[in-house]
C-alpha cells in the first residue's frame, strides 16, 4: 500500500493509497478518511456510479464533516480496474469507470474486472490489515451502479456488512439499459449469472435484510431505468422493511447526494455504534 | 444571461449562468446559489484561487448546506476571462484562471483582464438587476489569490461589501510570488497601480474596517508566500480588528475550505442579518 494524498479535513485525515489489486490484476486506488479517534471506529464503504473513480466521492459529496461528527472511517474504491493493460471500451457503461461490482467471466475482461471479489473480499481484507477500524462495525452505501452494487454485496455478504443504504440505485440489473453492455460483455448475457448480482432478483429469493434506506429525486433524468418502484412493490410483498423517501425537484448528481448525505451517515452510524 | 445548469441543492437552487460581460469583453460563466427563501436574502460574492473557474468552489467547498441553513445566497464569479479570444500564457500564474481581481493596463492584456471592475461593478449590478436578493446587505470572502482580492474589494467597496473574510489570503501583492507575473505583465510592474491592489499596503493606508476574519492552515505548502504574519502586525499596529486562527496539520486546498466553511458563512450571516 502506498500513500499518495493525504489532508487533514475536520479533525481526521482524507488520505488516497495505491495497491496492486489481486483480484484486478492492476494497481488499484482507494480512498480512506479516518475519523480522529480511528480504534474501533465503524467503517462505511461508498460504492460510486458510473464514470466515477475515488475522487468524485471525497471532493463532492461534503461527507466529511459527518464521518467526523459520528466519528465513521469511510472507505471509497474506484469503480473498476485501470492501467494501460486493462482492456476499455469507448461506450461509458463498459470498461474503465463502470465495473459494476461483478467478476466478469467472458475471456476479454474476466482477468481485470472482478469488483465484486475486489469490493467484498479484498478491500475489506486490507483496511483490517493496515486500519485500526472495528472488524465487525462495517456497512456499506453506494449511488446509482454503487447504489445498485451496493444492495447486492449486502445481500449475499450479511455477515460483513451490518447497515445498507442507496441514493438512486440502479435496481434491475436485469433490466437497466445502463447495465445492458455490462450483462453483454462481462457475462455474456449469462442468467443465472446476471441473476446474481441483481437486487431485484436477490432480495426476492434470499432472507429479508434488517432494513434498507433509500433515496431518489424525482427529477432524475435517469428514474425510469433504475427500477426503483419495482424494488419497493417486492419490499412490500415481501415486509422487507424500506426506508424509501422520494424527494421533489432533485436529480441524478452530486448536489443530490449531498443534501442527504448527513441523513445517510447517520442511519448507518445508529445501526452501527 | 442564459441559465446553464441548475440543480436543486439542500432545498435551494445551485445555478450556473453565462452572460456577455461589458468589462471584460467576453463571455463569463457565474454560478450562484439561492437559499429558499430568497427574496432580500444577504448575499455574499466568493473569490476562488488560481487555476480554479465557478465550478471548484461550488463542488468542492460544500457551501450550500449553511447558506441553506443561514439563508444567504451566494455569488461565485469565475477567476478569468475566457474563450478562444482572450490571451493567455503557459504559467498558471498569468492569464486563463489567474486574473488577480485587478484592471489591466497593459496593451496585451487590458482588452479582457478586468477583474476588478467584473467583480465590484458589472456583477452586483447584474446580480441587482436580475435576482430578488438583498441590495444592500452584501459581504466577500475568497481563498488564496481570491482571498487577497476579496481583502482588496472590501477595503475599496465599503459601501458595496459590509463583511470580509478569506481563506489562506496572498496578503501581499507586492512580494508574493504567485502575483510576479500578474505585477510584470498585467500592470507593468507599475509601483501605484500595484500598491492600488495590495492588501498590505491598502490596509496601512485606509481607515479601518470593521471586522476581518482570516484562518489559515498551518501545514499550508504557500504559507510563506502568503504573508499572512505581515497582515497580522500591521492590523496590530493599526488597531484593526482581525480575527485570525491558525490551523495545525491544514493545508491550502479545499478540504480546509470545507472544514472552515461553516464558521466562515455564519461569521458574514452574523454581521449581514
Amino acid at each position: 500500500m502506498k500513500l499518495i494524498e493525504k489532508h487533514k479535513c475536520f479533525n481526521g485525515d482524507q488520505e488516497v493509497y495505491s495497491h496492486n489489486s489481486s483480484s484486478n490484476n492492476c494497481l488499484m486506488q482507494f480512498a480512506v478518511y479516518s475519523p480522529q479517534k480511528k480504534i474501533d471506529a465503524p467503517v462505511l464503504y461508498f460504492l460510486s456510479g458510473i464514470t466515477c473513480n475515488e475522487q468524485n466521492f471525497i471532493q463532492k459529496s461534503g461527507y466529511q464533516k459527518f464521518a467526523s461528527e459520528n466519528q465513521i472511517a469511510i472507505v471509497v474504491p474506484d469503480t473498476s480496474p485501470r492501467g494501460e493493460d486493462v482492456p476499455d471500451d469507448e461506450d461509458y457503461k463498459l470498461g474503465k469507470g463502470a465495473g459494476f461490482y461483478l467478476n466478469a467471466t467472458s475471456e476479454k475482461w474476466s482477468q481485470n474486472y472482478n469488483m465484486y471479489d475486489y469490493t467484498c473480499l479484498e478491500l475489506p481484507k486490507l483496511i483490517n490489515q493496515n486500519f485500526d477500524f472495528s472488524k465487525s462495525k462495517i456497512g456499506i452505501f453506494g449511488h446509482s451502479m454503487g447504489g445498485g452494487g451496493a444492495i447486492q454485496c449486502a445481500i449475499k455478504n450479511r455477515n460483513l456488512f451490518k447497515s445498507i443504504s442507496a441514493f438512486s440505485p440502479i435496481c434491475s440489473f436485469h433490466k437497466s439499459n445502463f447495465a445492458k453492455e455490462a450483462r453483454d460483455k462481462y457475462l455474456s448475457n449469462n442468467i443465472e449469472l446476471i441473476n446474481s448480482y441483481d437486487p431485484l432478483y436477490l432480495l426476492q429469493n434470499n432472507k429479508n435484510l434488517d432494513q434498507i434506506k433509500i433515496d431518489v429525486g424525482l427529477d432524475d433524468d435517469f428514474l425510469d431505468d433504475l427500477f426503483i418502484n419495482d424494488f419497493e412493490k417486492i419490499c412490500v410483498e415481501k415486509k422487507q422493511q424500506l426506508i424509501i423517501n422520494k424527494h421533489k425537484g432533485y436529480d441524478h448528481g452530486y448536489y443530490f447526494i449531498q443534501s442527504l448525505i448527513e441523513d445517510h451517515i447517520k442511519f448507518h452510524a445508529s445501526i452501527l455504534t
